[in-house]
């Protein structure tokens, strides 16, 4: 059984993991940590969890946590990660960050989208970006893995193929994403009480996300090209997840026909990769509560442009669900291990 | 592995069996049928199920469906279910009917909350009242199980084990039920769609609905007594769900500890239900998408009179997550087997 | 045109009385106050205002809000609204307050149940109850209104006329409320938060609510007797309604064409009550943004019970219009001036 | 007083003009009429107007409808409304068509995308677009308006200003709209349901939507140049509003005080026009149950593109309300008589 450490349980990415790993065959949880709640049991926190799941919450002591762990998932906010990943280093563990530390690999990038001079640079180039479907032999051999965005996840895995044939304009893509409540996190702010999100739609952050670059930068490399993106992303009134609807502009005249065959390539060995069927188009409560990331396309030929939906569930793939994936790979299992079931729908 | 067929697989509750028996490392389904989807694949019904069940969807052709199951769910509207459940006896088989028409054991009282003739009174004796924290015996050796209607769950579980040691008066219970609109069943109304239903609660048959009798019937078994109940149900704008508020008149001073005591001894053997900590009032998020039922309870001394509360997910615990604990304990294997997850929250 | 103050202007209830006096033909906004948005203009707190209300937000200078207002709502929290009371009755003004510090009328109880030694016991006589449809003449002739509680207008609206009459027992009352998230304030907190209400029902305060003593008061002051009520409140993922189901023991046999005739005469003056056709049961979305109480009833013969069922939005009937209605009454106007038009429906 | 006679009263758009117009000092309803609920009382099907509009619904005799009407709102599926406006033209009645019959000005366009002949192509050149922002004086003297589609009022009043001025390129247009569900009106579908629609984030018609082409007539005429729109809309879980995110190419180097400029002086006489602040954002919450349309943009340098935000209520701004804008128009009222109030927010 592969021990698994949990630092910062108690947000909603963290619940949601140590909810995941109660159903994985070869994982245990040995510790789980949380400031605000130490000494709590985690059943406390979560009474989804009763029953199922019977841990305490210890406070953080670093050493021990990295001790007594085969690898340490990091669920804190940014900034938070660099000790533990030290540490963990340090101690042979491996580390998987589902925060944002470790996901750009220019430290003036992340300073200036995070505001903070990274903590160790030199060790952004040793982090595994982590999303299988792109990087799964990085992630195999890597000690550190950096656990992708939400939105990135989704927008990048609808526009991935595309780049990496050439088909559409890197400079032309404009993602559109609606999201959920949960990926604002559990902290009440003025934003995110019921009355203020019910009953509307509305963007944020239209003058520029953080998840922004580390879409150009992850595309980039699959285009080999700079890659330009407008994303604006969007809260709807729902708990779990995203549907990010991107609009590219074609370089050639292609069918249908051959994109879905560009599509199956690139996917062929991604067993959480569903491209549904023609004029079927991605619902976030198909995905909701699962590891999929729906997709499909429509190519308007007048306008010379493709518009992708891709949908995933943000604590899932977007987050938790992807951590263990990439904790199967690390600790060469089948990627899909604990992972592999539909979604709660209706 | 047990050989599964499910009759009308394309209904919620339907469907929602065929996502816990993915899970079910003892049972395999071998048919769905589905009267207006023949034919067609149960992934593109619902999918959700992509990727991790493909299965085609059958006509009612009943004999071979009993003919290749080793049990059958029947998860049709009221009415239908007498032939199959016939044929299943005559062949030695194990039915599990998630209707209505196997649970009033008085033909009278099933024509007249049901309008219509039963089909098979002589049936109803032999047919187990499926809710296995009350008649775990008499589900073990049944060939046909009457699977609980989805309030007379909640309500039982709550109301049981007073009733059982006489503390409250039988006579004096009023079960207020807040439902999600699940429950309200696939086929297109002018009252469960989306703008009607939003942004609202409302009570609904008022002057009587059929699982009262339900209630009071199996109620009455426990109590050795008549048992009255005033019932109303109330539709809020949630998917899954059902919250019972359930009021009755104490017969005798007791203390909350004593009743503490009651339903620990009562639910001693019960993997499913979670009394819960003294103030934590059970919320249908903390049970959705799993097979438990929350309970917890408050004396008011002043007006002699007890409160309950119980939250279960109304497809799962209250529909096919119950019927496949009764297909369990049919086959002799652990009650919770399959099903003990905690639910998806948030 | 009365001049109207508006003393914590930014909370829902302040916002709402802004949004409502808009389109009063006799009064006019003269002075909101808001110690948090100070210097703040209220169309950029509450944007829907744009185009329509242009008032900037004054602090609490008290004695500036009374000299230039005829009338002046207090909108705070409670235990506030004291000193503005006090300096009101002094500059002969008329004061209606929203909160809860003035519906008491013994202040052992208001210690009891919020925690305070009552600033000013000696007022509390001078307070009419602000519920119109059962005090109209204390308010026409009243300096200081204390507007009723979001939660007993609905409940008392559905009992008053049969404690009146004696049909009920005023110890057999049970009232289970379902209330939307407006009703818990704009402030953010662990519980009113989209993610923890959404998709969820709850009850809360199960060991004794705020509301309770006031039902209990008026209503015992209706029924001239003690009146005891078990009142459970839930909360459903809704932004704005009240639904009361309130259960009631008879004390004789009567027919529902006399209860009728009884809501019918006790109503007859009442412009907002609404008591429905038989067998159509008040729906929260068809009072929503209206002054309206819906009312209906059901009697259970066999069980010898009465079930009411009350709908009303807790901010409009519950809180801002009904303080508008007693404004009405206090300047002799008709009560219905600038109130009475449909909800918001769909 | 004008008098009105609504044809379709009972669908969304039906029932919201008789909301409207029952606060409209100058307008008096005479006849509502109904195919399916002929006798009937409308505040039996639509409760909210109880108490408020007591109008029983006449069955569709046209002729008198037309006689007793100075204007007739025809609320019906495309395809009906030509009868109607024909007899109105003849008896020198107005009529706002609140359909799709009379958008399009090219009948083959309109069966291309409708599926029908056109049964009166020689009017189409006689309706106005019913666009006040846009068509004021073709209005005014118009004696048939063509009431605009939902999606095209917020895309267009987003658009309109910048194609004007020629500062965006005409065929770079992407249009994501995020619509609530009562655009999807009253029929019970198998996608309309309240289970298939909550917590549910999805798109659809991406292959092709009849409100296409309604914008790009518009702004082509705005334009003086071809225009050409990808335009997706989405389901989001509300009951009201639409939130349109467009994206358009800049045509050369602009600022954002210029773009103000020009969206200012477009809509100087524009009295539901609201232009928000820098970076405050439409939310379809803040324009709900009002006649406003909020706008913003944001201009993207490196890119090269700008991001404009429209919201509004699909049933006010988006059809009735807009409806009786035109009607003011018509009759020489102030545009905004009966219509100049703040939404519904919380």
């Amino acid at each position: 059984m592969i021990k698994v450490g949990i630092v910062g349980a108690t947000g909603y990415t963290g619940a949601e993991l140590v909810r995941i790993l109660h159903g994985h065959p070869k994982a245990e949880i040995t510790v789980l940590t949380s400031r605000s709640h130490e000494g709590e049991n985690i059943e406390d926190i979560y009474p989804n969890l009763r029953g199922c799941v019977d841990h305490s919450l210890s406070g953080q002591d670093l050493d021990k946590v990295i001790s007594i762990s085969d690898v340490v998932f990091v669920a804190l906010p940014h900034g938070l990660s660099v000790p533990i990943v030290k540490k963990a280093l340090e101690a042979g563990k491996k580390v998987i960050d589902l925060g944002a530390d470790f996901r750009l690999k220019d430290a003036e990038v992340y300073k200036q989208w995070y505001g903070l001079e990274h903590g160790a640079p030199n060790l952004l180039e040793n982090a595994a970006y982590g999303l299988p479907e792109l990087k799964l032999e990085e992630i195999k051999d890597a000690q550190i893995v950096a656990n992708p965005g939400c939105f990135p996840t989704g927008v990048i895995l609808g526009l991935a193929p595309l780049l990496d044939k050439g088909i559409i304009d890197p400079k032309s893509i404009i993602a559109d994403s609606k999201t959920g409540l949960s990926g604002a996190g559990k902290t009440p702010t003025d934003i995110n009480i019921f009355v203020e999100c019910n009953e509307n739609a509305a963007p944020y952050a239209v003058n520029g996300h953080r998840h922004r670059p580390e879409m150009e930068q992850e595309l980039g490399w699959v285009s080999g090209d700079e890659v330009q993106i407008n994303f604006i992303p969007h809260l709807v009134p729902i708990t779990r997840g995203i549907l990010s609807t991107i609009y590219g502009g074609l370089t050639s005249s292609v069918e249908a026909g051959q994109v879905r065959e560009i599509y199956e390539d690139y996917y062929s060995g991604a067993p959480f990769i569903r491209l549904l069927d023609e004029n079927i188009w991605p619902h976030t409560r198909w995905v909701k509560g699962s590891n999929f990331c729906d997709l499909n396309f429509f190519i308007d030929k007048g306008r010379n442009r493709i518009t992708i939906v891709s949908a995933i569930d943000n604590l899932f793939k977007g987050a938790s669900g992807q951590a263990v994936q990439n904790m199967n790979i690390m600790f060469g299992l089948p990627q899909d291990m604990g992972l592999k079931f539909p979604g709660l729908c209706p």
